[in-house]
């Protein structure tokens, strides 16, 4: 067999969980990409209405030489259908086509896709394998990697799902060409993210970048993600189930999933949210002296040029509260009191201590009021 | 801190996943048997509108020492009920009252309320600890044991779940007492089951001894719990996610399957399904030439002096079958092919290869057409 294209592998390190992310141009619609997984005798390809009218039909003929019966289901679009109902139709379409246990789903979409097809294959029978064929960018550089399922809950977001790794990351620029806009800056947000807290040196590299980001260029698109993928493998490898370390990956997310569960699911887009999400996140940790001001403001300015919110939105009342007796600020706390990371209603944030490092912590309520009433403008 | 009343204990060996079964009386309402769990700031009690009322508030007294918020919710009861719907009151419960990844959850009830619960606390932000209370003998011998969690989807029983094992098992001999008689019999289903594919030494215990168990003798029915629980731990202590020894403990469960959902959920008791599959499976193996006959009359006649049905029910036909096409054998067949042990349409069965030992295997269908003729009277 004639070798793939030129690619780079990036592994994550689980034991006997451990699987190969795929980062390179060509992947998706090539068999021999998929020539390494367990053997079936069927695959239900999960993508969603705009994303099967691309891809589906070149993954399915890319499947096709490894199994028998290639099904495909296709979702709704949008985080706003991450829900019981929509997941409900995978498993649907694999007992009406009598799949079992060794049938292998594949993930073909963005971060609502991958998380629920992740979800499905877990529950499926009790764990069917399944792999990730990411087109969104804030997909391969995030959601795909890390074994993170989920769907949500009208009270939270994520809040029901499992820790349940793939078999395979399949991370193809080719993708990239045919991504609206926004969800390019969306994606841009999460490879922002990777900088903060980790790796100044990649955050100067994508601060240089953006142009040639935002331009589409292949080669530079394909190093981001390869180098998210590698700060995300060192991650995840030391702390799969987020005991602890895992936790800084959500930096900018406790405020960011306040943002979309109280604007409601499917306004903002998930990396918009956390792009606005950072913004507040360095604020509290100026607030709470951990980084000086010149820091907060370059990474409000690179998360401002890179296409995405900087302004956090004033939240509509909750339906439980007709006299509007809560502020603005105090919704976002509410929000933030069912994020999973709160305990016993501790709300628990991802500050920056130092640039390039991030680390947990509680911050009193009145620094969070004042946080969210600065960066509501 | 006083010594808890005398019980048996028995050790699920699964590394960092170990768990203790703890079997004996006054278990249930004494606060010390939760002493050891996880500390967290709250608790849920998930139960059933009638094993609630029996013994609700009886744990949640026990629990009050240990957590600042004991919480509780009653679930319908019956099997027809173990779906997405009622698992999402679990989930309402949880979120409404501001659980978070630490609270415990409490699975007070039989093998529905258990299977529910677990797959609550597998998918609740991905995963918070659990504890089984059993209240049926069935719970107690099979199901609160081994970390199978599922709710049923209207194609197949069990389909949607997880591999998530609690904390501890509280088996209380006590919850016997209220127990309805066609439900102590449905559970002795489980018990029996034990003999024939592992141990005829407790086969014989069984036989010699049912008019005991029927008769609710406390000390014989703990000593029945204990040996089923033995030998489950050690079936599940080499193969948790049933790669293969662990489907043995599913004899008469592929015929019992066919006709819980055959029949509809709620009709026949999950017991009484598995009593009635275990003559069908055993009829499988005598035609396969494996037993003799007087093996497969000892087994049928013991599980109809447990009070069991021994005589399969006709299935009406499927809803897609209006022309009525089906034979009842097909019938049989259809439902069991979307079995989770089937494998590209295969049908996998247990039999019995020798008196004490069982093993997977797949059988003719015309053979399988004789049993169902055969054992439908």
């Amino acid at each position: 067999m004639s070798q793939l294209p030129s690619f780079a592998r990036v592994l994550i390190d689980l034991d006997e969980r451990s699987y190969p992310i795929l980062i390179g141009h060509d992947l998706l619609g090539d068999s021999r990409t998929y020539a390494d997984l367990p053997g079936a005798d069927s695959a239900l390809v999960v993508s969603n209405t705009v994303v099967d009218s691309l891809y589906g039909e070149q993954l399915g003929l890319a499947l096709a030489p490894h199994y028998r019966n290639v099904y495909r289901v296709v979702l709704p679009d949008g985080e706003q259908h991450k829900n019981w109902q929509t997941l409900n139709l995978i498993f649907d379409a694999l007992l009406q086509n009598r799949c079992d246990r060794k049938t292998v789903l594949f993930a073909l979409g963005g971060g609502v896709v991958g998380d629920m097809t992740g979800f499905a294959a877990a529950s499926f029978m009790r764990g069917v394998p399944f792999v990730q064929v990411p087109t969104t960018l804030l997909a391969q550089v995030d959601s795909s990697v890390g074994g993170k399922t989920a769907i949500n809950h009208p009270l939270g977001k994520n809040m029901i799902g499992a820790f349940y790794q793939p078999r395979l990351v399949v991370c193809d620029a080719g993708v990239f060409s045919t991504l609206p806009q926004r969800e390019l800056s969306a994606g841009l947000a999460e490879v922002i993210k990777y900088g903060p807290i980790a790796d100044m040196a990649f955050l100067d590299w994508v601060d240089a970048n953006l142009p040639q980001l935002l331009a589409r260029d292949p080669v530079a698109l394909a190093f981001a993600v390869k180098r998210s993928c590698e700060i995300k493998a060192q991650v995840v490898g030391q702390d799969e189930r987020e005991g602890g370390l895992r936790a800084i990956l959500n930096f900018g997310h406790t405020f960011g999933h306040a943002i979309e569960n109280g604007m409601g699911y499917g306004h903002w887009l998930h990396g918009e949210a956390v792009g606005c999400g950072m913004v507040m996140a360095a604020q509290l940790s100026l607030r709470l002296g951990l980084v000086d001001a010149a820091f907060v403001q370059r990474l409000t300015g690179l998360i401002e040029r890179a296409g995405l919110p900087v302004v956090a939105p004033q939240l509509p009342p909750s339906a439980n509260d007709p006299a509007l007796s809560e502020s603005n600020a105090d919704r976002y706390l509410s929000l933030m009191r069912v994020d999973k990371k709160a305990q016993a209603g501790t709300i628990q944030f991802i500050v920056i201590d130092r640039p390039g490092s991030a680390q947990l912590c509680t911050a009193p309520d009145d620094l969070v009021r004042q946080v969210v009433e600065t960066c509501c403008g």
